[in-house]
């Protein structure tokens, strides 16, 4: 049992792993985050999209008023699904980079770079700041994904 | 060739990881089951999006009437992309709450219930249940995710 | 400090692990690329969804008249989603897979076809080719994904 817990703690004993670990949580979170948006946005500008929502609006006309697409929640799961097409590669290269044997001071500015840019992405989309504010923090979290991805293939290409 | 392979089957050794390696399949083949779904639906109710797609019902206007979107085509993608929305946190924070060295019991329940949840989730969407069966479903599949994410957290925890 | 790059090295080290590794990489990337297709033709086509990308072409209707959808736009959106749906779960079975010792000529076969049959799905999604070009591309790389899950799940089943 011992021997058991010692092999499971391996990889989270390990500095950059834990880097990893640290910055993984905080941008699955930060995406997860979006739902409860979108969730919100939905409730208060009464905006949904499957009639079984909007039964607690009564019945009929009345409640199908409500089944419509509105600017804002539109907004948000635009920002829900680039946050998927961008964290996604992110969460799946990044493990294999921390795997791949990096200073773990290099390490660091990779996730912090690209954690706090998708984060100004997040509040350059929903609030929304004039361009070119979300296309580059877009563009800097997508360039820290591809150094990493760069550092991958160097370090255990086997094709 | 031998210490490879022991290696290699270090981490599928260990109980949690074995769990985790379990229920992340079981639910990333629920996930994938949706695409399955979404062809049947769109197949039986002739409702295409690719115009390549309706080649074989004949050319012109005749082919083009199955350009079309249908309720329960769009319900199913609905499904899916919060599948994706949800099993992604759930098989990041996953894979690092398995390495964080948790009890095996404790690791089991949080796997159980995310797993039971997102299954009772797709027959809440795709039946439709009446509200809140889905809303509480997909409320508690978030809930085991924002648990493993604070163990991770409270154990990597490196900024 | 040495001991710790020699654990972090552990699992690159394993050739299975970084043939996965390079599989990965290159299918996420992959994935990423569709991001800039998606904007080349936003560009091209002067089709924008946000109020705040067509401020340079102008103010009031001058620049309104560019928020609207594209045929190539949202077909490149609709490839991009289908790379999340099928390249999730290959990135996440494929983790565990690659963990569960399989021989390293089953595990490349598995992971070429994959990768192959992801390049082949995505021209023939953008040109596009006719029907059954992009359809069969995708069972392809969809029954790999399966036989990997089948494999994790012989080797790991802990339920």
């Amino acid at each position: 049992r011992k021997g058991e817990m010692a092999k499971s703690t391996q990889l989270i004993d390990n500095e950059v792993f834990r880097a990893y670990a640290t910055y993984t949580a905080i941008v699955l979170l930060k995406m997860m985050l979006m739902s409860l948006v979108t969730a919100y946005f939905r409730i208060t500008r009464k905006a949904f999209v499957n009639p079984e929502d909007t039964a607690s609006f009564g019945k009929g006309e009345s409640a199908k008023k409500y089944l419509r697409t509105d600017p804002d929640v539109e907004r948000v799961r635009r920002g829900h699904l680039n946050d998927l097409e961008n964290i996604v590669p992110f969460v799946g290269i990044g493990l294999l980079y921390a795997l791949s044997g990096p200073e773990l001071s290099t390490a660091l500015l990779h996730f912090r770079i690209f954690t706090g840019a998708r984060i100004l992405h997040t509040f350059a989309y929903l609030i929304p700041l004039p361009q070119p504010s979300r296309g580059l923090s877009w563009a800097v979290g997508y360039s820290v994904t591809f150094s990493m991805a760069y550092k991958v293939l160097k370090t255990a290409w086997l094709l």
